[in-house]
């Protein structure tokens, strides 16, 4: 790429896993990376599957595992990696997440070495395919109450898997219909306790679902979810259990684990709290889905661009040639300040990447641990990030497609297939709404609350001040952003639009101020009116937890453009983000304008501003396109490579 | 149907062609209506052309051709039985709208007896199938532009049709890559005038594709546009043509004719205006398209909604069992106020249904002829209500998909094919964003005007005030509505928030300063700064065009709500379209407050009725959507019949 401004871009976006994101461009192979849709659901399932055998070949199932098994144990590379195969088959991204990520994921993190040693190379290698069994017909939110049961039987030192009802059934399991040959199941540990159950709460056990030749085992009832709404090459499917037998030490033992007598171990003696912390361990998840999503909503947003700078479509008064359609105010309004998310969104990702190595990959000497704050505030930028992610990624691809006309529904054109994969991101590893209440709760409640009840309801009652406070001290630390806030600070109403400080500082009062009116609301919470308190407020809590989530990705997209070195990037750079902030001004200016944040004067100077943004970014499309660093192997639409077809001339 | 409540809504939504809604439910057979998503490509167009052979024999081709030859023209009821039929498969709605209304509807429309003696009969009996080739490559939204060449030979009295460029090429051709025929080819006329030609504009012709078994004819080329993003049971295709002779009498000749000798005749001396007449003759397309498209995200909302009230996720603190998901605001406010918009956009698009009998399915004695004006007004509207209506339909759709959870994503559960289906409704007939360009184009210009140059540019400098001063009196004239505004006048800062004239004021002061507006902004307008006046004026130019349909939808409402009998089925209806209107107030809540319309007391008010809106609305769910009428035999989804499957259990 000779283009210094698109090298500029690219290499902040690229951050610290700049190599790894590199090494990926260099070998991106269309035809291992790329999916055909339209073929059968058969044909395509075929395809991942070989597909996910070659991606193994070449490594890329190593990544994020333990050193001792062949691994290269780093989580942040593993999230990078999967975000560059995010430009590629969603199908394919998603085997590969449900083998190495939550399958493999969950043996590497939850087992020990019992099970480390009997299958994590076979898993690296694609060998033995799994499964990550949690979900059920009846639960896929509220994950603590699953149905399921493992029962320990001391007769024979067994655990007794066991679906009890239709809606335990397992259901929307990835690699089950056709091809796991193992699969980490979930479900309510017991053991006998008289005529009753001492009851355990939510573990996962590594068991067979099919033996060597392919048929469910015994007591195994597998289904197909059959045609889906996207992801045509997954084998999602279901589960049930019928007093299904296993070795006692199938059960997942890192954080609790039962004796031969029945004796049940834990060091985290609170059911919840050991609950969370398993799912915690398995955060990963999260951070790839949102990255992998994002990658999508970039690919479609790069081929919209391209065909939009090409195509022409009626022409001015007085003129022979026709307007090139992304002259257009609306076609620019459509797709620059999604760009803009696109790049902010990307800071963000990094930030949680980076942090995400830091805390769950980068042990510490002599038997210290990471403090569980941070541990938890992970967390919830994690689950408010993905929601804010793949709905982006979502609403950028359906935007390339209607900005593409009849050539965007075209599946050579990349957007189709693309949108309806990533349809289900904003469902799976956690519901975005759920997602967002979580972040909520998080921020509401002190984090040794976290451990309590989950249900929503208890959201009820915190203080929020404190940890309100918690977090502005928190970022007001980082110098870069302190510099930007000083300058900015007392002058909202005469700032210049494109002033980040000031763009900082109304983000900041919109988070505080949405948080502070939840709590306020909440506190009057008793036990009788909690749950009545709570869903009155619910839209207030959901925006509380959107615009915590906005004001992490401005810091963090500040703090990335402070550190670019000077140049027409970062100055570039400066004005997608300005872009970037200002759009989610405009989006929410009534909630500015009811609180007194802008007046009308102001209020109206947004809309202009953000217009004549997306025309000062006009002349850098194609530097703003090169800058994502999306493998130019991976973009095959003719729209947007100028191919001849039956779309493009 | 025992629900009076459900019983009384359904009636007032069926309106005028109650009598074609019921008997279609009476006989709405799924195996002939509903698809078969993942079946293969060729199975689906297969499939399709199967099912539109078995409605051609049930007649449902002959509504709206003209009696002589066996249909019924009625246009309103074509339109009605269309709506109906989007409830059912949507490639099969496409293929049967392409059939009759596209390819049948211009060779009805834009023929004349030499036409329609040799094909009509065939194509209402399916027996003749055909295509409308209008786009190309190179154009889709300006196909006052298109390449194809329509050239008379006089030497053999023939006309030579050419595609002279790769971009000329039509592509996206309905019937085209599989079935077609005939088609109904545009393109430019052209009369030989010395050493070059007279041109007249595009014009239409009547012409063989393919000969009797199923090849394509001398000269032309058929390419197959291959896998879409959706309507996967529809053939788009390419057609390419190289000088390919027809007879002279091939010519559409309703508004214009060629003698043997080339001279050129037509009533319509303007160009323009002779081209916008031939597609204003089309509008039912608009109007067909909007409406299927309604039915689709109806059914969608329909399945969420009913799995929704069933549903249970997380329980209240100290509660046993879990709360029912529609329980939760959150819930209630992602699926409400689309439900209420589509019971405001189904009067609307009766509404615009009926006009359009009146005005083409009506012919008036003594060759008299309807007002040019009530022509021109019923194309505006429906051009709005097509963009309005398509872009519902894939929200609504888009969100009942999420609100579903991954059950949503499973293909039986009939949210996702659908999903993919409409997403197209948004371009064809017409691109959305462009047909609100033409909305504001129709409320800025004298209608005489219309017939100018249709390039965006020409909005500029046209006197605004007297149109939208004329479109005030119009509706003003509606004595009901009239009433309403009289009560609520010069009460803005007091009026009751479910006070419908309060509302209907609302809507009027947002479009009439929408409008006022642009006609500011584009009266500047010189023949040098045009365009560039017009582009920065683009965002508000579709503001206006977008608040003058939704007060139209909003005065059609309340005037059928005026209609209703007194009783439980009106109470609910008031609430239903308070909730619509208070949505609607409430997205552009900042708009408002800019423009002193709301102060931040009322406009926090707004967002707590709309949340009260949807608590009052959430007992009368069920009868809520019974009245929406779909024919139950179509809804099968497990989930909102309560099938045991893999998704619900």
């Amino acid at each position: 790429m000779n283009d210094p401004i698109a090298t500029g871009l690219r290499d902040a976006l690229d951050g610290h896993y700049r190599e790894i994101r590199e090494e990926f461009r260099g070998q991106a192979d269309p035809a291992l990376l790329l999916g055909d849709p339209g073929a059968s659901t058969q044909e395509q399932r075929e395809r991942v599957t070989d597909q996910l055998g070659k991606i193994a070949a070449l490594g890329h199932g190593r990544v994020g595992f333990p050193a001792a098994y062949g691994g290269t144990h780093d989580y942040g590379a593993s999230c990078a990696l999967f975000e560059m195969q995010g430009y590629g088959d969603l199908s394919l991204l998603v085997k590969g997440g449900v083998q190495f990520g939550l399958f493999g994921g969950a043996v590497a993190r939850l087992g020990s070495a019992r099970h480390h040693d009997k299958v994590l190379s076979g898993i690296m290698n694609a060998e033995i395919l799994g499964s990550f069994a949690m979900t059920e017909i009846g639960h896929g939110s509220n994950v603590q109450r699953l149905e399921t049961t493992i029962t320990f039987d001391p007769a024979t030192d067994e655990l007794v898997v066991d679906s009890p009802t239709p809606s335990a059934a397992k259901t929307y399991i990835g690699n089950a219909a056709k091809d796991a040959r193992m699969a980490v199941v979930f479900g309510q540990l017991r053991t006998p306790a008289g005529d009753s159950f001492a009851e355990y709460g939510v573990h996962a056990v590594l068991m067979d679902v099919r033996d060597g030749e392919g048929n469910p085992i015994k007591g195994v009832t597998i289904g197909d979810n059959g045609v889906k709404g996207g992801l045509p090459g997954v084998d999602n499917g279901t589960f049930s259990f019928d007093q299904v037998r296993i070795p006692r030490e199938a059960l997942l033992n890192k954080f609790a684990d039962l004796d031969s007598d029945g004796t049940y171990h834990s060091d985290i003696a609170n059911e919840n709290a050991r609950f969370f912390t398993m799912l915690g361990t398995l955060v990963r998840g999260r951070v790839c889905v949102g990255g992998g999503a994002a990658s999508a909503g970039k690919k479609g947003l790069a081929i919209a661009l391209r065909y939009g700078a090409r195509r022409r479509q009626f022409e001015a008064p007085g003129a022979e040639q026709e307007i090139v359609v992304l002259d257009y105010l609306a076609h620019q309004r459509k797709l620059f300040p999604l760009l803009a998310k696109s790049y902010a969104l990307t800071f963000a990702q990094n930030s949680v990447t980076e942090t995400l190595q830091e805390l769950h990959g980068t042990p510490l000497p002599d038997g210290q641990e990471h403090p569980k704050e941070a541990i938890r505030e992970l967390e919830t930028r994690v689950a408010g990030l993905k929601a804010v992610s793949t709905w982006h990624a979502i609403e950028a691809l359906q935007t390339a497609r209607e900005a593409c006309g009849g050539a965007g529904f075209i599946a050579e054109n990349q957007l189709t297939q693309a949108r309806a994969d990533v349809d289900v991101f904003a469902t799976f590893e956690g519901d975005n709404t759920v997602l967002l209440q979580l972040v909520a709760k998080g921020l509401l409640t002190e984090y040794k609350e976290m451990f309590g009840d989950l249900a929503m309801a208890d959201l009820a009652g915190l203080v929020t001040k404190q940890v309100a406070e918690g977090l502005v001290e928190r970022t007001a630390g980082r110098a870069g952003l302190q510099r930007l806030r000083d300058i900015a600070r007392g002058r909202d109403h005469e700032s210049a639009m494109d002033d980040h400080g000031w763009q900082l500082s109304m983000f900041e009062q919109r988070a505080d101020h949405a948080l502070e009116t939840v709590g306020k609301r909440l506190r009057k919470a008793t036990k009788d009116n909690g749950f009545e308190l709570f869903n009155d407020a619910q839209d207030h809590v959901l925006f509380a937890a959107r615009t915590h989530v906005d004001r992490c990705v401005l810091e963090d997209s500040l703090e990335a453009l402070e550190q670019m070195p000077d140049g027409d990037a970062k100055t570039l750079m400066g004005k997608v983000l300005s872009l970037y902030a200002l759009s989610s001004i405009e989006q929410d200016k009534a909630w500015f304008l009811e609180h007194g944040r802008l007046n009308t004067s102001r209020s109206r100077q947004v809309t202009a501003t953000v217009n004549q943004l997306c025309q000062e970014l006009r002349p850098y499309v194609h530097s703003l396109v090169d800058g994502l660093g999306i493998p130019e192997s991976l973009i095959t639409a003719p729209i947007a490579t100028g191919t001849p077809s039956t779309t493009f001339a």
